[in-house]
């Protein structure tokens, strides 16, 4: 990636980064403003600040009309936000960030909030061959799609643009060319306000478009500049929940191509969803169906069996898990421990090769290393207003069916009988049971039997 | 598709339809009819109907064969059902329904019971090609598929059938068009026998073809029609768990795409599989793997986490569920409430914001708004021979591994001790705990242990 | 299948075969031996041994370098295992079998672990070619893939090899050819070692490779033969996880055609797992999401609900499961019994009629027939150091949370009241309960309420 140049190494210019967000996303019909609709669990806006922080930008600003308040909380300050209110085109959006760029003087990348998957590099580019010999005063990212359509055109030599047509503006020879105008752009913050100006709304729509400012240019006799991605994808906007749903599809296919070349065996790739921020260690084996949400660290030789569920949950080495575990924020399972089905753990740590293996729930829990929690054992963390903690000691045996009320603390090779309720601690070696009167009564069940089969008969028979 | 016609509109023909149904269904492999297999939930058979019923047939006639009494069962008496037996061809079939057409006069279209998803419009064309200035004694439905080869040839000069080709007979030149036989017909009732009746079985499988009514009416000079469709799905013919799997296969990605067209986050869409009846509102995000059953109506706002499976459900706004929960006929839920893990549901309703998180079964009860059930609550419905009902209060706190044994009614902010089984009613903010002998054993552990290393150490010793 | 052979039929020519398994399978990224990696349950060496089982080899030899002591213990003794080491190419490979094929005459087959789904009918083309009326001194197996450019050529006329050309050593001409070499040869052994000493290393990588046999034949005036599979799948290696994953696809969508082509119903056929020796009946349903793992026996007329994991469990006619059914093995479902949601099984058998519907846990248990089993029912199978049984009666009813603590038995007809602790056997017709005290504490709860709202209003307001 580097270059012969012969010239010293630059500064590099300061960079302002202006994120189009105020469309109304009608085809989403959606209360949540489009740019917030997650891919992989985050925000698609969330993606594109991510990959464009990569660049390191100066200024952040997006431009918003409705849902405004909803970018706002997003954002929290990372960003400043422009209000374009009533919207008026793409120009006119760009517009609108001039006071928030008031003072800056660099390259300003204009980006989509709808189109979140343009990677770091593609935008390197485009401000490279903005400082490129020939100076252009807009570089345009295009693209090549396979159908290209309804997309406008860009008309260039080599890189240079002869013209920006729309489709329906072009004549059969320009739409035979199949390179597309993104909408991307990269412009000097000196020139991008002044060629602004100049866009006019003279078209059917009565809007100001962005792309004006290439022809603009060009009426000067400045030469804009093309810059091509080889991957289409990274430009696919995102208008309704179908090409949501086509773009978490992509970003899943790289991710589990990802996570096997790394090392991990995923039986059925296309049945396991993973998060953005999901972590996989080496011998790592996915079974059929397993859905990982945020926060989730897997270390190596894991197993995670079919139908699982993890959020915020820690695997360290060795760790064995389900099929149906359910795995909430805090989960964490040290070394060779392991959890089966129908069990869900919520901040709670499994200590080294405890097991707790059937229909169980543990919340708010410490649990020993080599602990065995029997089957359908409930941890009482709630009491309606406050949750408390449950602490099970190393090797103590939990017997099945026994519900723990916390604060509760169990001791080292304590036994808890099974079927019981427990509210006060168990001593270290101590055993705790439950002995309920047992009742027995001897041919009850017979005579019940009697009794209930003539009913029957005497319901059915009216 | 409102035509420019210069007559007054007549009053509409009366319809008949007539669906063949007598095939062996060799290839399904299958005790059960092969129309009645179902596609999302519901039998072929009923979704042909339906379709069909939004012309309004003044008459019904199903010919049956092989498994007549499951078609009795599932029509009961909403068609006529015709004997065709034995089985001599479709020309021989649809003869068989001349006695239920006794006394009708007016259009009769020729359906298959393996071939549902034609669509009332496609059937609405038929009849209007019928009813064309030429007056043709036969529409033929014809399609065009990608490969045409096993299909029997429909040659046409514009829509004017000249022959109608095996595809065994045809020639090369016949082999090369692609207007394919669908075996779908429109024809008028006082020509439809009278033609049957000239259809001859003098063929390599001594069958009497319905095809042969075209060529028939052919030689009397009387020129049949075909009428198009563009969707070669619409005529698949479904002969195999295969083909039962694709025609499936086929429904659902319509309707997933339909789903997120209305606004709803499918996150995976291929996961999700509806019924023929599910209704979804907006905003509503599905999460991977959830499988609709019939019956199901889920309100705007809701989640649906992974791994979920709803029967005869109704969520209202704002409702949660899952990971794992399994929503049972009847289950009701109300604004705001929330299922969670491993958790049924069956003829229940959960008031608004109220909450039952946990492996926990609710059958057969009614729990008041904002209470809360605790992990490993069982309602006890059943006592071997009748089912009872549990009410709980508004706002009540059921402890963990509470069993409520049925009939039984929990009073509003009454609070019920963790592992407590009962039996008799709660009052409202009354406590209820089972406060079991708890017998304590210091050291008994330890011992224990000691034991059955020892015994441990024996066995493998041998 | 059978040909007009004119000669008496002869004693088939003993047969050995050598699989080559010595690559460091750098790209899997794995501790555990590239061929032992499971596909469809089974690790991928044993599905070419089973395959070349049908062929009845009189010796086995695997060459092995990295990872050979996980080969041994996979193999234990059913090949003989040689040792190669260093690694200097495939003809190296080969000639490592030397010693282990002495005292052997016949005909030698040469696989490779990490190619493992070549038919028995592949090999036996190649073996009938060897033997054919030219008797070629090797028979390479070809394929014409989609796309060649990264293989070998085999440059022939007709079936006989006039040379094997590297694809990097290939000209234009050659490398538009489509015919590749596999890799695979059948080779008489008393030419095999003969004809290997004579390959040299004298190449770019200094290897010995086992194409080279060809060409140094062919220096005799020695032409060798192509046999040419149909099938490209059939020798796709496996070197990375991503191909793995591709090769258990490649086997489902076969196995899963399979069932259906059976008379098993796949709602969603992509999303059904099998394993290499599930068995399946007829009029089986199987919905959405279910994983098969080894050893499991479904009958006719089993309906497996969607979520539903099953591993060594043997289901009968009219069982219907899940769903979330997870059966482990040693779950054994007699005719027309019912498994429901969130239920394991493990070494259990549910007798005819029998139902474990809801949130329950059987381990080591023996339930009799038309038995019913409560929600949330728990087996305590294991004291911490033995596993002991449950034995429940013929029509027994065991209310819901109960606990059954093994060793025990209940009787035929006898009921266990729910949220019972049982330890000690239940008679026939007996009713065993636990009456625990139940505690009654009017107006409780409602100052419960009032103290904690306090509490809770003074934490918030810190």
């Amino acid at each position: 990636m580097t270059s012969a140049a012969p010239s010293p190494p630059a500064m590099p210019t300061p960079l302002a980064i202006v994120i189009l967000a105020a469309g109304k996303g009608t085809r989403m019909k959606s209360d949540l403003h489009k740019v917030l609709h997650p891919i992989a669990g985050r925000p698609m806006l969330e993606h594109l600040l991510e990959n464009a922080a990569q660049l390191a930008p100066e200024r952040q600003v997006v431009v918003a009309g409705h849902g405004r308040e909803q970018l706002e909380r997003e954002l929290g300050g990372r960003a400043t936000i422009a209000l374009q209110e009533p919207q008026l085109g793409t120009g006119h959006a760009v517009a609108q960030a001039k006071t928030a760029l008031e003072g800056f003087s660099g390259d300003v990348l204009i980006l989509y909030g709808d189109v979140p998957f343009v990677r770091a590099q593609t935008m390197r580019t485009m401000l490279d061959r903005l400082h490129g010999g020939d100076q252009p005063p807009v570089v345009v990212l295009g693209f090549e799609p396979e159908d290209a359509l309804q997309y406008g055109r860009i008309i260039a030599q080599g890189d240079r643009i002869e013209r920006m047509v729309e489709h329906k503006d072009a004549t059969p020879e320009q739409r035979a060319t199949r390179l597309c105008n993104s909408g991307l752009m990269a412009v000097r913050s000196q020139d991008l306000f002044a060629l602004l100006d100049r866009v006019g709304n003279d078209n059917a729509q009565g809007e100001y478009y962005l792309t004006d400012i290439v022809n603009v240019a060009n009426e000067d006799g400045r030469t804009c500049a093309v810059a091509v991605t080889d991957d289409s994808d990274e430009v696919a906007g995102i208008n309704s929940r179908g090409e949501l749903a086509q773009a978490e599809a992509r970003w899943q296919h790289k991710r589990r191509a990802q996570a096997m070349a790394d090392g991990a065996t995923l039986i059925a790739p296309e049945t396991v969803w993973f998060s953005w921020d999901t972590q996989l260690g080496r011998d790592v084996t996915v079974e059929p169906n397993v859905v990982f949400g945020p926060g989730v660290r897997v270390a190596d030789d894991v197993v995670i069996h079919a139908f699982s569920h993890l959020e915020g949950a820690t695997l360290e080495s060795g760790v064995s898990i389900g099929p149906y575990a359910r795995l909430r924020p805090g989960a964490v399972l040290k070394k060779g421990s392991r959890v089966g089905n129908f069990v869900e753990m919520k901040q709670a740590v499994l200590g080294e090769g405890a097991k707790a293996n059937h229909l169980t729930y543990l919340g708010d829990a410490e649990v020993g290393a080599g602990a065995n929690i029997g089957a359908g054992t409930i941890t009482c963390n709630y009491d309606g207003y406050f949750k408390h903690k449950t602490v099970i000691g190393e090797r103590a045996f939990i017997g099945s069916n026994s519900a723990l009320i916390a604060p509760v603390r169990i001791g080292a090779d304590a036994i808890v009988g099974a079927g019981s309720a427990v509210s006060r601690d168990v001593g270290d070696g101590e055993l705790r049971l439950v002995r309920a009167e047992q009742l027995v009564k001897p041919g009850w069940a017979d005579s019940f039997h009697d009794a209930m089969k003539k009913k029957k008969a005497e319901k059915s028979g009216k």
